[in-house]
C-alpha cells in the first residue's frame, strides 16, 4: 500500500489539507508509535500530548480543532469530521485481510438436507447438519461444527474451531470468534431419589440477533426451556460465560471473563468490564455500567448508574468505602488509643 | 408433540387430577413463562407466588399440596409424587433432542490398535489414536481428539472439539461438553541452571469416575506423576479450571470459571460456586459451601459449613464483615469527631 | 521401566549412594506418594518431614544434605548435585510419551504456497494456510487451524485444536497447548454515526518469542496495530485473556484464568496469579510479583515488589488491612460504646 495524503483527503472527503501532500505513506499507527511513512489521527483528548510529539507523516484531526501548541514540523494535517471513522476505513480498505472467496474447500460434510447456497464459503473440515439454514453471505471457516436445525444470517462469520450447537439462529452480519460455544447444555441438576443430581434436559436454544460478536472460547449456553439471547449489536469478549435462559439486551457491550449466571436478564447499552460475576435469576437495568471485577448477587433496578465491588455499590460509595478501608491500619491504633483514655478518664 | 392431561397422568402415575382432562398440550414451560397449550410443575415454595397467576393449561403439583389461594380458572391440576421429576421425565422424553444412532460417519480416523465396538457413534472429523477403548454405548462427535491409551466407559457422550489426551480414563454415563479439554499438561516448572522456568514433565494422567460431567471449555490438566481424579458424580460447569493432580470428591458440582490450583484436595458433596479461586496444595473438607467469587488460600477442615469472601470466612462472619464495611463511610467521621472531643478533654 | 538405583547414580552422575544399590525400582513419585518400587527426590525444605516418612525406594539428595532425623529403614539414598534437576531428567527420559515421528497423516490439507519440510508432523485434520513457513522440527497435531502467513519456528508443538490466526509468528521450542486461541481480533470499537460500536479493524498481529508456552484454551488476540507480544520464555496457564497490543516481558510467568486488558505492558520476570484482572492501558514493572485475584487498575511503577488485593498495595499493607478487616465485627461494638461513654460525658 502507498497511499499520499492528498489521495487520502479526497478518499475521506476532507475539509482541509496543511502541509506536504505528496509524500508517500505506507503504513497505519497510533499517534504514539507512528514513523514518518504512517498516517495517525487524533480524536480523544486524553492522548493530546502524543499529538505534539507524533513522528508520524501525517495526521487526521477533527475539523476545527486549534492546536495548543506547535504541531511537529513536517507533519501533514487533513482535517476531517470524524478522524476516527476516516482513520479506520482507510485501514479497513487497505490493510484488512479479506475474507475467503466463495466456494467449498476440500474435506467438508454438508448433511444432504441442508441448505447451503453458492454464495458462501464453506472451509475444508466443516461439518454442517441435518436441516441448517445458511443465508447466501455467510463465511463458515475451516473446523466449525453447525449442528442441526441451525439458522445463520447473511453476512455473519464463523470464525475456526466455533461450536454452533443445534437449534441455534444466529442473525446477520454477526462474528462468531475462534472456540466460542454457542448452545451447549445449561448446567441444570435437581435432586433426583438415586441421584443426587439429576439432570435437567436442556431443550431450549440460543438466539443471536443481527450484529452481535461473540469472543474466542466465550460460552452462551441454550436454555433449558425456552431461549437464552443475545439482543441486536450485543458485543462479547472472549472467555465470557453466559448461562442458560439469560437475556441480554441491545447494544450492551461486555469484556472478557465476566460470568452470568442461569436466567439473568441484563439490559440494553449496558457496559459490563472484565472478569465481573453476575449471580442468577437477577436483572440488571438499562444503559447500567460495572467496573471490571465486580460481583452482581440482586438485582439492579434503577438504569443508568455506574457500580463497582463484590457485592457493588454505586461507584462513588464504594470508592469511598474502598479509601478509609485503606486507611484502616492508620485508623486501627488510634481507636485503641482512644480506648485507653476513655477508660482511663 | 400433542399431549392431553390424562395421559400425562398415566405417563407419570399421577395420584389424582382436576379440571379439563382433554385439553391439547404441546409444549412445557416454567410457571412465568407458560401459555395455555403448556404443562408446567410446581415444587420449589420460593416460586409459589407464579402457581397463581401461572397463564399454563396444566400444572403438576405435588401430591397433598393445598394452594393457599384460588388457582387460576381453567388450570387442570395433576397431583403426583414427585412434579419435578415428573416434568423434566416428559421433557426428556417428547422434546429432548435424541443422540445419533450407532455408525461411523465419513471422515474419521481411527488407529488400527483402537478398539471401537459397531455400537458407537463416530462423528465426522474424529480422530481416535493407538490402543485407545471405547465401550459400547459412546458417542465420539465430530472434531473429537482422542489421543493414545485412553479409555471410556458405556454411555458416556463425547461432544464436539472436546479434546481428550492421552491416557486419560473416563467412566460410565459421562458428558464431556464442548471444548472441554482433559489431560494438556499441567503448569509446572522448576528453576534450571539455563533457564529460569525448566519444564517438569507431565506423565501422570486424567481419571473421571463414572456419571460426570465436565463443562464447556473447561480445562482438566493431567498429574505430574499420578492422577488428578473427578470422583464420582462430580458436575463442572463451563471455563473452569483444574489444575495437575487436583482431587475432587464424589458429588460436588462446581459452577463456571471456577479455578483450582494444583495439588489441591476438594472434598465430596461439596457446592461451589462461579468464579472461585482455590490455592494449590490445600483441601476443602466434605459438604463445604463456598460462595461466588471466593478465594480460598488455606485449608478448610471443618466439613458441612458455608464459607465467603477472599480471603474466606464463615458466611455469617463474612457477611458481617462486608455489612461494617459498607457503613464505614458513616462511621469513619464519627471517629474523627471522637479524637477531637477526646483531645479537647 | 526397570532401573536400580546404581544405574540411577550413573545417569545422574551422583557424588554417593547408600544403601541397597540393586533393588529394582519401577516408578517415580512424590515423596508422600511414593512407593517402596518408587524413586523420588527432595529438594524443597517445605516438605522435609515426608522424608522421614516416604515409603520410597529411593531417594535423591542434595549432595552435602544432612537429615535432621533418621531417615526411613531401607532407603536408598542418592547424593547429587541437584536432584529435582536429575529426578525429572529421568521422568522425561524414561516416562514422557515421546512425540510422534516425522510425517503426514490422512486428511491434511496444505495450501500450495505453504512451506512444510519433511521433518515436520502434520497430523489428520490439520489446516495450513498460505505462505505459512513451518520450521524443520515443527509438531501440528490433528485439528490446528495455521492462517495465511503464520511462521513457526523449530522445535515447536501445536497440540490439538489450537487456532493460529493469519499472520502470526511463533518462535522455536514453544508449546502452544490445546485449545488455545493466537491472534483472534482485539475487542475494539468506537462510536459510529449509525452504530453505537462501530468495529476498529483488527490488523495487527501477535508475535510469540523462543521458549514461550501458552496453556489450554488460553486466548491471545492479535494488535489493532502493531504486535501483540509474549516475550522470551513467558509462560501462560491455561484460560488466560491476553487483549490485543499487549506486551509481556521475558519470563513472566501467570497462572490460569488471568485476563490482561488492551494495550498493558507487563515486565520481565514477573509472577502472576491466577484469576488476576490487569486493566487496559498500565505499566507492571519488571520483577512484580502479584497474588492470585489481585485486581490493578493503575500502573505499577517500582520493580520487584509484592502486590495484592483488588485495588492492589504492597503485599505487607495489604495483609494488614485484611487482618483489621477481619476484626471490624468485634471493633464495631467497642466504637459505639466510646461514643456513648463520650456524649455521657
Amino acid at each position: 500500500m502507498t497511499l499520499t495524503p492528498i489521495a487520502i483527503a479526497e478518499a475521506v472527503q476532507a475539509e482541509s489539507l496543511i502541509g506536504d501532500k505528496e509524500k508517500i505513506l505506507t503504513g497505519f499507527a497510533s499517534l504514539a508509535e507512528a514513523c514518518e511513512t504512517d498516517l495517525t489521527f487524533f480524536s480523544d483528548a486524553r492522548y493530546e500530548n502524543h499529538l505534539y510529539t507524533t513522528k508520524a507523516g501525517a495526521v487526521l484531526l477533527p475539523s476545527g480543532f486549534r492546536p495548543k501548541k506547535p504541531l511537529p514540523a513536517g507533519l501533514t494535517q487533513i482535517y476531517v469530521k470524524r478522524p476516527e471513522h476516516a482513520f479506520y476505513s482507510l485501514v479497513r480498505r487497505y490493510k484488512e485481510r479479506p475474507l475467503p472467496s466463495w466456494g467449498k474447500e476440500p474435506y467438508s460434510v454438508i448433511h444432504p438436507t441442508a441448505y447451503v447456497p453458492e454464495e458462501t464459503y464453506i472451509g475444508s473440515f466443516s461439518y454442517i447438519g441435518e436441516n441448517v439454514k445458511l443465508a447466501p453471505g455467510v463465511w463458515v471457516f475451516p473446523f466449525v461444527y453447525i449442528g442441526a436445525e441451525v439458522e445463520i444470517g447473511e453476512g455473519t462469520v464463523i470464525y475456526p474451531h466455533a461450536v454452533i450447537m443445534p437449534g441455534t439462529k444466529i442473525g446477520r452480519n454477526c462474528i462468531i470468534h475462534p472456540g466460542a460455544i454457542i448452545g451447549a447444555d445449561g448446567f441444570g441438576f435437581y435432586k433426583g431419589e438415586e441421584r443426587l443430581y439429576e439432570r435437567i434436559p436442556q431443550t431450549g436454544r440460543v438466539v443471536i440477533e443481527d450484529e452481535v460478536e461473540v469472543g474466542a472460547n466465550t460460552c452462551v449456553d441454550r436454555a433449558t426451556l425456552g431461549v437464552t439471547r443475545l439482543g441486536h449489536g450485543v458485543k462479547l469478549d472472549n472467555l465470557i460465560q453466559v448461562g442458560h435462559n439469560v437475556q441480554i439486551g441491545a447494544h450492551t457491550a461486555i469484556a472478557a471473563q465476566t460470568g452470568i449466571a442461569g436466567s439473568t436478564m441484563i439490559g440494553a447499552y449496558c457496559r459490563i468490564g472484565g472478569q465481573v460475576g453476575i449471580a442468577d435469576h437477577v436483572q440488571v437495568a438499562d444503559h447500567s455500567s460495572i467496573a471490571a471485577q465486580s460481583g452482581i448477587s440482586r438485582s439492579i433496578l434503577t438504569p443508568g448508574k455506574s457500580w463497582r465491588g463484590s457485592p457493588v455499590q454505586e461507584v462513588r460509595q464504594q470508592l469511598l468505602m474502598e479509601a478509609i478501608m485503606r486507611r484502616l491500619p492508620e485508623i486501627y491504633p488510634k481507636l485503641r488509643e482512644i480506648e485507653k483514655t476513655i477508660s482511663s478518664l
